[in-house]
C-alpha cells in the first residue's frame, strides 16, 4: 500500500505553483510556473535515488534500477502542465502518484525484476502549443522533433524558444528511451465512475480527437449604416458554425462531441461589423467511422454557410489523433490489481486524450482512472477525495508491479 | 468654390498619421497618431488665422472673428479620429473641409457677420471609449465631464490619463464655446447616394442607437470528457445570442440594424468549453418605438436562451441615443444650398450617429452627405472622390455663409 498521506501532501504542494485565486491552477507548459514544478520534480526523483534525464522536448524521465538492466523499463507518470483554468488533479496525480510508487517500494526495499522509469510529458495540454499530448507524439513518431520544436504559441513564441528560456532542452534525442510498457493514472475528468459509484475505471480504449485552424473572412463595415441583407458578417457566420458543430455532434448522441474553444475577432470594435475572426474546433469520437461522418459534416455544413453569407472559411485539419484500443494483457494486469486490492471497478472509453494513448502505438499500454467531482475537469473547480487517489495509486503500484516482476 | 485641390491634398496629408499596409488609418482617439494629426490640424488652423483654444475633454476649436462678436459663431467641423480598421475620409472630409471654408473666405477676403468656429469633436467613433461622440454628448450635457473623464479603454487607461498623456487635456470647460448653429459635412457611410446617382444628401434626420455590454458566465469544462448534454457552453449561447439578434433586426426590414461587434472568451483554450465571454452590441433604428421594440425582444430572446442553456447572462445598456430630427430651417439652408449650385440631392437619413446628432439636441444642427464607394466605411478600403468631397464643401460653405451673413 502506498503512503495516502504522503501523496495527497505531495499533489497538493505542486498546487502552489500556478495557484489561482480560484483554487485551480494555471500552469502553461514551457512556462516559469512550469519551470519551477519541473525542479521540484527533479530534485524529489533525485531525492528518491532515481537518475533524471530530460530530452530534446523537455521531457523528464526518471530511472529506478531493476535486478535486469538489459530489459527496457516499465514506465509510469504524465504530465504537469495544466489548461489556462486547471486542477490539481489533471496530470499531476498520475505524475506524483508514479513518484510515489517509486517512494514505496524504496521504503519496503523492493527490487524489481525490470526497471521501471517515471515520466513527466511536455505539453499534453496542447494549450499554449498544439497538438495536444505534443511530446509523447514525437516520442512515437507521429512529428519530428524538428517539427515539434518550431510551433509558435499565440505570441510567436517556438517551442525551442520556450524550452530554451526554462533549460529545459534536454540531451536525450526524442525516442531514445525506451519502455517495456507504459501505464498511466489519470483522474476520470467525466462523470460515470461517480455515478456508478465505482472507484476505479479500467481503462480500454480513448476517443480519436480532431483538431482544425479556422478563419472567417467577411467584411468589415458600419455597424449603423450597412443594410442588414448587405452584411458579410463573420461573427454570424461563427455563430451559425457553431451551433451547426454542436448539432452535427449531437446526431451521434453520447459517442461524439465537438467544441469551438477558441474565436478571436480581428481588430474588434463596437460599432464594426466583424471582418475576419480566426477560430478552433475539437471534435471527438471513439469510432473512427463516426470521426470520418463528423469531419465531412461539419465540412458541408461550413461549406453552406460560407456561401450563403458570402464569406471565405478557412477550414484546416491540424490533428487526426485515432481512437486507442489499450492493449489487453495491460488492460487485464489494470483489472487485476483493482480485484486484488478488492476496489470496486468497471471498463471505461476515455473521452480525453493522454500520453498513454500515443504511447499504445509503439508499446503495449494501459490507464487506471479515478472518479473526480461531479465529472469536472479543464476547470479550477476540479475536485477529487483523497482516498480515490490513494486508491487509484495503489491500483498503479499493483499493475507495475505485476509487470515489472517482484 | 472651394479650392478641390487643396481639400484634397490636405485629406491625404493627414492620411499618413496612422496609415495602414491596407491603405487605410488606424488612429484611435486620444493615442498617439491623434495626437500627430491634432498637432498638425492646431498649426493650420492657427496659420488660417483661427484662434484655437481646447476643452476639458479635448475637442478642439477654431475661431474665425465675424463683424458681430456679440453673436455666438456658427459651427462647422467633425472628428480626426479613426477606427481600428477605418478609411481616410470619415470624419476627416468634415473636419478638413471647414478648415477648407476658412482658407477659401480667406482667400477671397470674404468677412461673415457671425463669427465662424471650425471644430474637431473628441472620441467620435467610441471605439477606444464608450460611447460614441463622447465629447459632444458630454458638450449638450448628457453625461459630466467627470464622468467621461473616468471611462476607461480595454486597457484601463481613462480618457483623463489618456488626455494628459497626449497633452490634449484642455482648460476651456466642456460646453461654454457657444454655438448658434452647427452644419457637419461627412461621407455617407451607406449605399444610398451612390445607387441614386445623387452628389448631396441632405440629412433630414439620424437613427437611434442602444449599446450594450453582455456577459455570459457559464462552465469551463473539457472539450473531450464532458458529454454534450451537460454542457454550459458561453459560446454557443453567444452564437445563439448573435442569430436571435440578426433575425430580430431582419424583422423590421430596412428600418432596424444589429451587430455584435465585439466578443472575447476568458482564458481560451482549444479542449476547453468556454466558460466566460464578454460581448458587446449595437441596435439602431430612426424609429424611437422600434427601438424600444428592439430592446424588448432582445431581452426576451436572451432570457430564453440563458435559461435554456443553463447559463448566466448580464446584459446592460449602456448607452440610448435618440433618433435625430435635425432643425427643419437648417435642413432647408443645406438644400438650398445644394440647389443653388446645381447639385443632384435627395433628403436622407443618417444610418451612422454623429457630433451634430447630438448638438442638435441644444442648437439647430444640419448635415451634409457625399457618397462613398459601395456604401464602404469603417473598413480601410473606405473611398470617396474628390469631385464629391469637393460638392459637399461647397455645400457646406454656403450653408453657412447663409446661416453667418456675408
Ligand atoms: N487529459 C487531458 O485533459 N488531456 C488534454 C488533451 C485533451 O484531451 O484535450
Ligand atoms: N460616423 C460614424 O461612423 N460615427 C461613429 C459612431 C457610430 O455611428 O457608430
Amino acid at each position: 500500500q502506498i503512503d495516502s498521506a504522503r501523496l495527497w501532501d505531495t499533489i497538493h504542494e505542486t498546487a502552489k505553483f500556478g495557484a489561482t485565486p480560484k483554487g485551480g491552477v494555471r500552469r502553461l507548459t514551457l512556462g516559469p510556473e512550469d519551470k519551477q514544478v519541473r525542479d521540484w520534480f527533479r530534485a524529489r526523483c533525485e531525492a528518491a535515488g532515481l537518475e533524471v534525464h530530460v530530452d530534446a522536448l523537455g521531457s523528464m524521465f526518471g530511472l529506478r534500477k531493476g535486478r535486469d538492466m538489459s530489459k527496457a523499463p516499465i514506465g509510469l507518470g504524465s504530465h504537469l502542465d495544466t489548461q489556462p483554468t486547471g486542477g490539481k488533479y489533471d496530470g499531476v496525480l498520475g505524475t506524483l502518484a508514479a513518484l510515489e510508487v517509486v517512494r514505496t517500494l524504496n521504503d519496503a526495499g523492493i527490487e524489481t525484476e525490470t526497471p521501471i522509469c517515471i515520466c513527466n510529458w511536455t505539453n499534453e495540454e496542447g494549450s499554449r502549443f498544439a497538438p495536444a499530448m505534443m511530446a509523447s507524439a514525437a516520442y512515437v513518431g507521429d512529428f519530428t522533433t524538428d517539427d515539434i520544436l518550431s510551433r509558435k504559441d499565440a505570441e510567436g513564441v517556438t517551442v525551442a524558444q520556450a524550452l530554451d528560456s526554462i533549460g529545459y532542452r534536454g540531451a536525450t534525442p526524442v525516442g531514445t528511451q525506451k519502455f517495456s510498457g507504459f501505464v498511466e493514472l489519470h483522474i476520470e475528468q467525466g462523470p460515470i465512475l461517480e455515478a456508478e459509484n465505482k472507484t476505479i475505471g479500467v481503462v480500454d480504449s480513448g476517443q480519436g480527437v480532431l483538431w482544425y485552424d479556422g478563419k472567417i473572412t467577411g467584411f468589415e463595415s458600419h455597424a449603423g449604416s450597412t443594410p442588414m441583407p448587405l452584411r458579410r458578417d463573420a461573427l454570424a457566420t461563427l455563430s451559425e458554425i457553431v451551433l451547426a458543430m454542436e448539432a452535427i455532434a449531437r446526431k451521434h448522441g453520447p459517442k461524439a462531441v465537438g467544441t469551438v474553444g477558441e474565436a478571436v475577432i480581428a481588430n474588434p470594435s463596437r460599432n464594426v461589423i466583424p471582418g475576419e475572426i480566426a477560430f478552433t474546433v475539437d471534435c471527438r469520437s471513439a469510432d473512427a467511422a463516426i470521426m470520418d461522418v463528423l469531419d465531412k459534416d461539419l465540412r458541408a455544413a461550413i461549406a453552406e454557410i460560407a456561401s450563403r453569407r458570402k464569406v471565405e472559411v478557412q477550414f484546416d485539419l491540424i490533428w487526426r489523433k485515432p481512437p486507442t484500443h489499450f492493449d489487453p494483457k495491460l488492460v487485464d494486469a489494470v483489472e487485476n490489481a483493482a480485484k486484488m486490492l478488492g476496489l470496486s471497478h468497471r471498463r471505461i472509453t476515455s473521452g480525453a486524450g493522454h500520453d498513454a494513448c500515443n504511447l499504445n502505438t509503439v508499446m503495449p499500454a494501459a490507464m487506471v482512472f479515478v472518479p473526480c467531482k461531479d465529472g469536472i475537469s479543464h476547470n479550477e473547480l476540479e475536485d477529487a477525495t483523497q482516498a480515490d487517489c490513494a486508491a487509484g495509486a495503489n491500483v498503479l503500484m499493483h499493475t507495475v508491479l505485476a509487470l515489472a516482476g517482484v
